[in-house]
């Protein structure tokens, strides 16, 4: 193969950043963008992305077009978290026998809350001949497949822990938003409940996903509803004002029990002024393991990373609905990305 | 598969912690073992683990008798650190078309150092339709898989950094002679001639397996000799006292070259009176990569449970000779082993 063929589905805030990547990729190539957004559609792809050159691909809204036209070895899929909402795009993709890399955060392990939807995805993959896995930095890494990674050097486990604590100041001004810096608790609230506040998607996904690679039968998966994280003194970011007694982020919480026990407890915090960022992932076993990474793992840099770094291994992959767990170690790809096809 | 068939090959200091882990495991069955020495053969397995009850299973010095009359789905090698030595007790053990994890620290990576006995080996396995590995915790996780594993985050990458740091006062008495903790330097430098002292096998091997996984062709694999770690004060373990400027442990590094730079750095240290023991990873690139675990994963638990964990993952996968970076995600094992069968 000369080029991995690629086609963009989605070119929005990720899927314009994991475009920018490709771009700069030997042995990458892409070869079509789809998108829905009307002043997206019949620009250049390098317009919408703002990088100051033409890059010869129009984007377009008409799916089954761009594939039967561009024949691409994989369609990178960058559009929404639930599966409900993506599956109809994925199935569409799938029948053109292409395979896919999606963002879609409940992907990562769909079998815990869509188990119907992933068996489906599994037939429609099997049937086409293609390989669908949903990934990023979080769930699809951090929380997840990193955690089960650590697992191995154990004999025993009794139970696993994993925090992820972002300051928020550093990341995206729509991600801030989105956490709800800034905000009155009142004002909070109610962006909870008109939904434009829906949290960190995947903590559920990771937590079934390190379970299933234990084959450890849980008997329930619990999570915390969102909670606000009220700032102590004034904080800011360049974009964004915290008053003491506001809200500078959010704070989520997934277990899964085991045995009557807490088994596996995952932490996600992201708010304005956390003075330390990292990702920790703790065992209490045979041996302990206390593990961190500090700072944290960027998202959106490492979401891209990861998302790109796994294109060779699902087109390595046989057949079938995949999740990080089964395919073989993550791995960069900074070299030209065909030499990690086998 | 009622439970796995396994065969010991080694009773030694590493082989018998393995094979004590091995029965307290559901699903999971000593049928054999294997051992030269005088006083271990026609015993019972249990009274050379020194465990307090026989387990039915006699020690043998018949490689042949053994495998033919148990038929084991894996055979768990632990004699030696070199390819040179093991060589045809694995060659001996894939006639009979069984699975191989082994010890061998040369295994973990062997194209690097023996391509050619590496080819035969991959030979050998396909003809017998058998696959075989070579893991531990180091080399085969802490310096190579784990490093691989945290490259995925990354979009580009300048240099890799991993430093293992042991406080050898917590280790066996034997470990800390191998590693001439106590000795004067002249002794040192003698028990290293005389080839007493080895050293750490497998850093190359590590360094080897990280490029590989990344595509990277390194010019040189460069290693340091040994080197003695000098006590500045006295320091002690219940077993030894090491006197203020006699030698308290070793310190040895590699280092791959790629593109006239240093790009892949390991050290290693295991020394008595260590104030720190970490395992840390650095990776230079975007996003930069700093993660530490602490204390150090202990070398002799987690070999054990590294090779155990192998198991299924060997069992399930094609034959031929393998490396970890070629198997999907490693993972614990705590419940029933036969559940982690495809």
């Amino acid at each position: 193969m000369g080029r991995i063929r690629i086609v963009l589905y989605g070119v929005g805030a990720v899927g314009g950043l994991i475009a920018k990547y490709l771009l700069t990729k030997d042995g990458a190539e892409i070869v079509g963008a789809i998108d829905v957004a009307e002043e997206k559609v019949g620009e250049d792809l390098g317009r919408v992305l703002n990088i100051g050159k033409s890059v010869g691909v129009i984007i377009s809204n008409d799916v089954d077009d761009v594939l039967s036209k561009t024949r691409p070895n994989i369609v990178v899929h960058a559009t929404a978290s639930y599966l409900v909402d993506v599956f109809p795009q994925l199935a569409q993709i799938l029948k053109h026998k292409v395979n896919v890399v999606s963002t879609c955060e409940e992907l990562s392990y769909p079998y815990f809350s869509k188990p119907q939807l992933a068996e489906k995805l599994d037939i429609l993959d099997k049937m086409h001949k293609s390989t669908i896995i949903g990934t990023g930095i979080n769930p699809g890494f951090l929380m997840d497949t990193l955690v089960i990674t650590l697992t191995a050097v154990c004999q025993k486990i009794r139970k696993i822990k994993a925090v992820r604590i972002m300051n928020a100041a550093t990341r995206r001004t729509p991600f801030q938003k989105k956490i709800g810096a800034g905000l009155s608790l009142e004002k909070f609230q109610k962006a909870i409940e008109n939904g434009f506040i829906t949290g960190h998607v995947g903590l559920e996904q990771s937590v079934s996903m390190i379970a299933a690679a234990l084959a450890w039968k849980l008997e329930s998966v619990r999570t915390s509803p969102v909670q606000p994280l009220i700032a102590d003194k004034p904080v800011r970011s360049e974009a964004i004002d915290v008053k003491q007694g506001h809200v500078a982020g959010l704070k989520q919480e997934a277990k899964g029990y085991r045995n009557g026990k807490e088994a596996i407890a995952l932490e996600f915090q992201a708010y304005i002024g956390a003075s330390e960022e990292y990702d920790s992932i703790t065992i209490k076993g045979v041996p302990n393991v206390n593990q961190k990474i500090m700072p944290c793992v960027h998202g959106d840099i490492s979401t891209v990373a990861v998302v790109v770094n796994t294109i060779p291994k699902i087109i390595n992959a046989p057949p079938g609905l995949v999740t990080m767990k089964d395919l073989p170690v993550p791995s960069a790809t900074t070299v030209n990305m065909v030499n990690f096809l086998l």
